[in-house]
């Protein structure tokens, strides 16, 4: 099943089922006003929900409508607008370690069987075509490509198998960072406030079912593909050279805490070994060839650079859309404030 | 005005309004169903709620209850249940001097200029008076005794006056901390994740003009008075020693992203310079105990320990209700997660 959510009329969005090859959706909110409603909801909803994408996908759905208009329009919003809470881990220490490397430090021993996880902000998550919006290009914009799960509720202390009994829906992340701003705020000890900005979500977030047995024991085994400026930039395997599944890194997340239906939890940015299939975050780029040729040769983003984050199933079909962003200088809301719902 | 919510029927409870002493209150759900549904559209609702709020206050009216009841009855939930976004400063270096001191480490000038600042979790804030639930006492159960503003909508790049502009409440929160957890992951540089459990929230939240005088410049000149166990622990004043305010520490967050409407922003642990004050979290106890006197004394919560943290007018009365804890040992709910909406 695959699941979106258009813009408005409030800040949750409105709930819709998108077919398997996202050209056309139903609105779903009938059966769940909301995203979040649904995850709230999801045994109640989940059945209703199936049908609904099952007479879509079938063309049964009389008040269906083009998706791939919807999305050309910016009427989609992240398929989970804001959530109440977001973890992102650090599966992939090739990436710890490239970065690490470069200011000739080890990744400590502990990382590989205690992941690395910060709480960074999901009060306004960007669809997947909305600008990335910074003050100033000197704040080193940065793309990080990940792969993220929605969970219902989730005991604290839960196990990693009942964290993957958790796991409602899949997603893709743009976890926006800002590369100059970090060394600086991780001296202070406490974590990232200015270092990231919002994330942006894939077009839909899919059941694990819809990738087949591209999703075994936690991990989505398919290349993440990242273009910067429409240039290839990387495809890493999200399957290979994780430390940590998605079911570690939820267990990990509730060790002291319930978490809440609609808590988002990312695998951090994906890397692989193998320095071939490039990259999905310009500063791991910078590091190598920082190692490898003496100085970083790839920039960070400007105002007008564009980013590209897919995955495609093993015949070529996307499976949650692109996040396809371009960065714009942010300028404030009329009033100073965004109104209303 | 002051504000709170009743638990249920959805997670993000019932908007009421209470007196200024407390005792009776009245559902404002035909103004406005939630808290947050509110303060995502405050101009639209504050003159309503205002109308209502006076009405109240002179007995008018009519479907009126009793809130010492309904809280008594642990009916009554944190004013904001959950929230999108929650920033915890440090206003007060005084907390972080002695528990450095404790270490023979010292505060980074940098900290009196730059506030320190994490995100936290926020999907389920607790009732004043519900059970802080931990699963082991060995985590070093703690409290932090803070203040927090609720705002609304906050341009990215807000200025301090901006900031103040658009605080709509002002609440005590009880910062759950587990400190046996936290130097630990402190060291792997990223934040807090274990190391921080669910705030509790005060029972109302109320609008700065109900404190009169006693809020200015961004900071509450009041004594926030601790009881660990029904005994006096602490009552420093949040209007002194705080070097930053709440103008600062809004803009501050703000710095690299936009705030949403209902993003809580908190002080840290209250703190004063003179020790006489005593404190409102017991490690700050405790590092004190352990320089004067070789050894810390005073131990961390235990299942069945109290906390109580309450702020009181000049004519003492309590301005936000107390809020008034047990820890409890968790246990998870049946089926492993918890139902419904």
């Amino acid at each position: 099943m695959k699941l979106a959510s258009l813009k408005g009329p409030t800040r949750d969005g409105t709930l819709i089922l998108v077919n398997r090859d996202l050209t056309r959706a139903v609105k779903a909110d009938g059966i769940a006003p909301t995203m979040q409603y649904a995850l709230e909801h999801w045994d109640e909803v989940h059945g209703k929900l199936l049908d609904a994408y099952e007479s879509l996908e079938c063309g049964n759905e009389r008040h269906e409508f083009s998706f791939a208009d919807a999305l050309a329009a910016g009427k989609v919003a992240a398929p989970l607008p804001r959530a109440y809470q977001w973890l992102d881990g650090s599966a992939y220490l090739m990436h710890v370690e490239r970065v690490r490397a470069a200011r000739k430090d080890k990744v400590p021993e502990s990382f590989y069987k205690d992941p690395l996880m910060y709480q960074g902000g999901a009060d306004d998550m960007m669809g997947a075509k909305d600008p990335i919006r910074a003050a100033s290009e000197d704040w080193g914009i940065d793309l990080e490509g990940e792969v993220g799960a929605i969970v219902g509720d989730v005991r604290m202390g839960a196990t990693p198998a009942e964290a993957s009994a958790s796991i409602r829906l899949l997603t893709l992340i743009n976890d926006v960072s800002y590369r100059a701003l970090i060394p600086g705020e991780l001296a202070k000890g406490f974590g990232f406030v200015h270092g990231k900005g919002a994330n942006a979500l894939s077009p839909v977030a899919v059941t694990p079912d819809e990738l087949g047995s591209s999703w075994d024991a936690g991990k989505v085994h398919l290349r993440l593909v990242s273009h910067v400026n429409g240039k290839w930039f990387g495809n890493p395997n999200a399957g290979d050279d994780a430390t940590f599944s998605l079911f570690d890194l939820i267990s990990h997340a509730a060790k002291t805490r319930e978490l809440k239906a609609g808590t988002l939890i990312g695998t951090g940015t994906v890397s692989n070994k193998d320095a071939a299939t490039g990259y999905v975050c310009i500063m791991e780029a910078r590091v190598v060839e920082q190692v490898e040729q003496g100085a970083p040769k790839t920039p960070f983003l400007k105002f007008g650079d564009t980013v590209r984050l897919e995955m495609l199933d093993h015949h070529g079909a996307t499976i949650f859309g692109a996040i396809d962003q371009k960065v714009e200088k942010y300028s404030p809301p009329l009033g100073g404030a965004r109104g209303g719902s």
